[in-house]
């Protein structure tokens, strides 16, 4: 648990983290605030993500989602909710987003075998599901 | 953690792999896609809860909740934030939801007394609380 | 993981659960219903919150924070989102609500050396950031 410094991009860092300290799985939580967020919607009619773009500050109210392998290296897969100044919520698959605060757990997994993202099909790279 | 396989009820699947893996207590988070999805408020008014329903394909950003035993058995209440091709944010108790993608951590709490739902009055099924 | 009693203010109640229990860091999550609910947005222009007040009952969907050391003492920083009747999500940083239902996993993180919150400008208390 700690505090991931302001400017960061959000992704990049946790993929950093993960690199630098030998970490193949990982399951994250963060809170804390973000600033020009970029939030992803999968269609699965064109297999393309639609991008949605939040300029200036918001709340980051639950980033949810995990770290495994994406060829050889580690990559971060994490789902936002943001709050604007009235309290409204949006949500998406994070894209990308600057760090205002970040308050970040990692609970890392170990154990075999590792869970390796593959590209299945248009765009969704995915773990093997359980039988 | 692991992915759980396309088409299934999501709730069904957690309360079965509970089940068959002989976990009593847990606590859960999940991300990734869902279809056709049912979110419940309790109106505290009517004890009874109001469903709203989602049609089509929504973001799964944060699924968050927790098993434990009902009637005998493992028993998944789970929370959901979920994501529309906007952005925009919808919540509510999950009342149930097919599987897309589905990336659950699952983590299991061993020790007794075991935490068991209890019919406490008007649909609400409850632990007792800590005193 | 537990359930905290009906009427206790969530933020009350995890911190005189943290400092009864000598808890000085942890991860939380928390699920369940609250009512008449104070959100904040931090507002980067002028250094202060705004607080949106939000009366009656919503459901809890995804509470999401930590306890760590402010002024000595376990203090609890939590972000939630809320779902109202219709299955809309609203979000941002717990100023203040009622428990209704809250059921709650707080993870205890144990070493060295301990997460303090210090007083960094207008009304932000942060940990200091790794390097």
């Amino acid at each position: 648990m700690f505090r991931i410094p302001e400017d960061n991009d959000l992704l990049e860092y946790i993929n950093k983290f993960a690199l630098e300290n030998n970490i193949n799985m990982a399951w994250v939580n963060v809170i804390g605030a973000l600033r020009d967020i970029e939030l992803g919607y999968y269609d699965v009619s064109t297999g393309k993500y639609v991008v949605n773009k939040f300029d200036g500050f918001y709340e980051l109210i639950a980033g949810v989602g995990n770290v495994s392998l994406k060829e050889n290296k580690p990559f971060t897969h994490l789902h936002v909710v943001i709050g604007d100044r009235e309290g409204k919520a949006y949500a998406g698959h994070l894209v990308k987003a600057k760090v205002y605060v970040a308050e970040l757990l990692i609970i890392e997994i170990l154990g075999e075998p590792k869970l390796i993202r593959e590209h299945v099909a248009r765009n969704l790279w995915l773990w093997k599901p359980v039988k």
